[in-house]
């Protein structure tokens, strides 16, 4: 295991996403010496001064989104990035245009989705561009990963792109620009945290030459399966509304 | 354009996927004269004998699997597929293990997501492996995709597994299979039409030396969006469940 | 039993709603000769002439609008009419005023949970009134239902009611009519297909001294409890949207 | 109006529910003189010694169980009631078995749809004893509501039942005794948080002459119409399962 390596450090009850590296790091399971990864392998254990056993594994995405990446309020969740990737088919390969980049959660999920493709990414805000550039970086995704300062509702540079995303206000203004600047076949998929910009925004597609429009909500439900089965009480009943056009030519 | 190379002919109101190749093809639309595509590139036009115009474009995985691939009926939907992907976080380069293949519509989707990584699907049941080799052929991911004629509650060869996913009876016998097949960090993940799976499933999971282990459901709601807007009437209340389990070491 | 009274039969696998009547009733399990009722009690059998046994029951209000009341399009559902009654608090006395009266459903389900009270039911369109009409006969109900041929956006005649139920286009042209019919405390219950309905009603509300406004819609889910435990694979995703919003004074 | 009448101030932002008497009642609004009550009617106005001004409305059942009632944790919620009552049908002059009797909660709501019928409740637990009656007591109700110490799996005593409603462990135990109570055509209802109790009251179910057998559950949905216009982000994802049967005779 190599300097700066990144490693998930996981019991049944806690999991740590670290550098490795020459520290000690202080943990509520008590103390770990990072220092002594140099000497490991992915799947061996290390323990904490306190004696609890730790194993050493790759993180993925997940863990990286999860631990590594500062979220900003409102955005946008695995389940609705999961049906993103599996309407649009989206794959090695892809490319992506997306806006407006916010923390790049998105950004950095459908990276990790398209690689060796790429992912270009609008923001405009100057506060947004700062937290986004940091939570690339720390993705280790940058290769991917494009973030541009420009206001997309002036105009899309690339051309032939496979998907283009939408998490904004006033998205129905790039609604032609997405037009433009998908290929025949691609998709524009625009999240909606209000129904009144569903509206707006399926007016704008219907002016284009899009077909298989459609929009759709999903609520996802965590059980509870332990003495007894049953549903979580208490849950998130709405995120976003997704549209989803594709580009006829 | 090449013969033998698949394509997508859209309009607004219809689309058809075919191979280029010296033949007509009679549609609703009228006859396509498919050797006019030998002279033409992805975004030309092509008109059909009653002069209608459609776009030719390159199909995505979306539209293999909707117009190229047999369905056998309880097949797993693209939102249970998107939340497997977004929750496991795999992507290009993953090794997934899965059973049982069915029509192979799970592992071709999943090798779309993890090209150049594999899919190695496990089938014992003889009708099914033929449907199923047929689709992989169909779908163009053959080179990604290993089937095997298996029955997994026996044992799973490989090792360092990123995600092994079930969607078959008798899944809790997979479990500790799953188990050591996995790397550390790796996901277990079961599609149970019915609660007494899911519960069958927890309390084998709970034997070994999973984390975060949890069962969802999730409900796509489909919008209607034209002169008013509501929801749909009628739609999917319930395909299955999935329950999430990740290996600790 | 009396000549007229009108009884359920009821089996294990079929039930009818019939007038004791000194005729035969042919059905798919066998002949009934209801003129055996007349020499019989709520909680006897009665016979086929195929010898299947029915249990003679007393119908209830559930019964009598499945089986005797025409239907139409798009009638409110019991699960919404459920959510009126245990939001509002409706019971025995209260003053309901209705509109558009349709089919009667929801008058006549309401008159049952509010007798001694009064329903007043208001309709413009003659087709309805005539279908209207022959359901509230049918039902049993009549004392308790007054039908009134008028356009309720033109006013309300009653005071002092507890509830003002809508189910029609232009609701919120009956917003400020309801206002003043209602009682300070009363309900008005706004059954909206759509969305936009929903927001062009709240706006008028928000106009006038309305307190605990609110909008819900509920999904009921069935399951299936056989060999397995799983909901039904489709169903009723949306019926309507109901707002909520009482009187101050 | 007299003195011990309960009475509902209400203005658009907050309500308060009290007894007319020849006190002052200190709120977060100001000082209410409740002995000015004495010369009013319902539908004048009350202020505050702040200056606030209130209506005096006749509080309904929603409001006495809102804000008189002591809420026990786990109490049926209304949108399950509305259910109930829109599935039975049930009305004035109803009969009601209902245990456990908890807080009281179902069984003072369906008294007040029931009224002049009776509620009888079942309750073995005296720590819950105590609560109920004081909520029934409170609720106004008393007339129609018969609380009974009894342990419910002994035996049910009441004959020709309209409906039975189980919110309690071990209603698997009941399902006998509700058969023998109920009138044909009668409906049995089970309340069960969880999905192991629907399966063992199904099973009991099955082994009696019941009829339209099912099981389904209700999710409310609140939304919020404001500038925008979107479904409430967090909610109640589950309470309960509601279980319906018809007796046959």
């Amino acid at each position: 295991m190599k300097k700066g390596e990144l490693v998930l450090l996981i019991s049944r009850e806690n999991s740590y996403l670290t550098n490795v590296r020459n520290e000690k790091m202080h943990t509520q399971d008590g103390i770990f010496n990072l220092g002594e990864l140099l000497n490991k392998n992915f799947g061996d254990e290390i323990k904490t001064h306190l004696n609890k056993k730790f194993t050493i594994a790759k993180p993925n995405i997940t863990d990286i989104l999860e631990k590594r990446v500062k979220r900003l309020p409102q955005v946008i969740t695995p389940k609705d990035i999961g049906l993103i990737i599996s309407y649009t088919g989206i794959g090695p390969g892809s490319l992506v245009v997306d806006a407006g980049t916010g923390s790049g959660f998105l950004a950095i999920f459908l990276a990790n989705s398209i690689k060796p493709g790429r992912v270009v990414t609008y923001e405009k805000d100057k506060r947004f561009l700062k937290v986004a550039k940091e939570n690339i970086r720390a993705s280790g995704l940058s290769k991917f990963i494009k973030l541009k300062k420009k206001d997309i509702t002036k105009g899309i540079d690339e051309k032939n792109v496979d998907v283009v995303t939408l998490d904004m206000k006033d998205a129905e203004k790039v609604v032609k620009h997405a037009y433009n600047a998908l290929k025949p076949g691609g998709y524009l998929v625009v999240y909606s945290p209000y129904i009144e910009q569903v509206i707006s925004v399926t007016k704008e597609v219907e002016k284009k030459n899009f077909f298989d429009i459609k929009t759709v909500e999903n609520i996802v439900r965590e059980w509870q399966v332990e003495k007894h089965t049953r549903p979580k009480t208490v849950g998130l009943m709405h995120t976003g509304f997704l549209t989803f056009a594709r580009k006829v030519g």
